[in-house]
């Protein structure tokens, strides 16, 4: 099947106006249809050896958000510490999540027991697995910003406080906490880069042809 | 930015269409600015703490791509060693890789040391930077397709056969190695599904709500 330049563009649009949402949530509900086209975006991403190792846990309980954000304040506080001086300063005046505001949460897990222990294309690379979890997020985060939602990645969290506040069994791997809701803007550039934190890289720097340059 | 009917259509397109492509790689050279485009979108990922600790080697040298090659027929005669009996034929006679066939190749990198030891968003998940080159990886596989490029993801390597191959600093990651060009065809479904290897699950079995059910 064939993309013409009007989808192209549209797909160019989406990967380059998504944005990691913290602070910008409305409470207003997802229909149901929607959440749907977006859980269904993610569960066709590439799966090593057709695996497909992910699961998706809806949250909407506010009872239930409250202990993922109660996970996040612990890891919070750890890692202003691991921050020296002013970057501390800066770092705890950042808004890093928005669990409670965002109406639904996701989190995208891995069972890596999934089909069993020999995995096509597990072999050499026994990540494979969790890579394929992490694509089913991203393509979920482009199917939302196509849907006109925002989604904020929350990695500030111990995976045993996800699987405490979740129920989430011992072998299954916690990916990704996201929340998701519509937005009262998407920044214009990540937050992290218009805050001044860091600057985006030149692509230039970052590309190498045939062989890694030795000056890089 | 709000997205219209149409360019959320245009995105699902990509998604749901996306292959992993081995088989069906025409020689037909990529333009520059196209090539250009898809690094461009790799670029602009998700990375934790905006630390976009991604490279790109971009291989268009044969001798290169024969030592890749190289480097997936030892991990390929590994694998096959692990399945048993029947398995081991079906997985032989698996076409896995387009690596001398497809006109380039991209090796998607991860820095673990760039922007320095402390990364917002790292602190309590030290694979965040991982996960973001694995995203980078995504929204590029999204984008050829966008362009009617084929991508294949070939993990059947050993990270030390790719840094040889590549010349790779030792402190850098290995994500992904993708082939990559014009297809003489999309297949319809994935081909291990097709191949009847695994089906695709029921996405209904996949999804919780507040909490993990007991029984799955």
């Amino acid at each position: 099947m064939k993309l013409n330049e009007q989808e192209r563009e549209a797909v160019y649009k989406v990967i380059f106006n998504r944005r990691d949402v913290r602070g910008e949530f409305k409470p207003d509900m997802i229909p149901a249809d929607v959440l749907s086209r977006i859980l269904a975006a993610a569960h066709h991403a590439p799966s090593v050896g057709f695996m497909q190792p992910w699961n998706f846990i809806v949250v909407r309980d506010p009872e239930v958000k409250r202990k993922v954000k109660a996970g996040f304040t612990v890891a919070h506080d750890e890692a202003a510490q691991m921050f020296e001086g002013e970057k501390r300063e800066s770092y705890k005046s950042l808004k890093l999540e928005g669990i409670t505001e965002a109406p639904v949460g996701i989190c995208v897990t891995c069972d890596r027991t999934r089909t069993g222990p020999v995995v096509i294309g597990r072999t050499a690379n026994p990540e494979m697995d969790l890579y394929s979890s992490v694509c089913a997020v991203q393509n979920l985060w482009l199917a939302a910003r196509a849907e006109n939602l925002g989604v904020g990645w929350v990695s500030i969290i111990h995976h045993d406080a996800l699987r405490q506040a979740l129920g989430i069994p011992r072998h299954i791997v916690p990916i990704a906490y996201l929340c998701i809701g519509y937005v009262s803007f998407f920044h214009e550039k990540p937050e992290l880069e218009k805050a001044g934190w860091l600057p985006r890289m030149d692509i230039q720097s970052l590309i190498h042809y045939d062989q890694w340059r030795s000056d890089t």
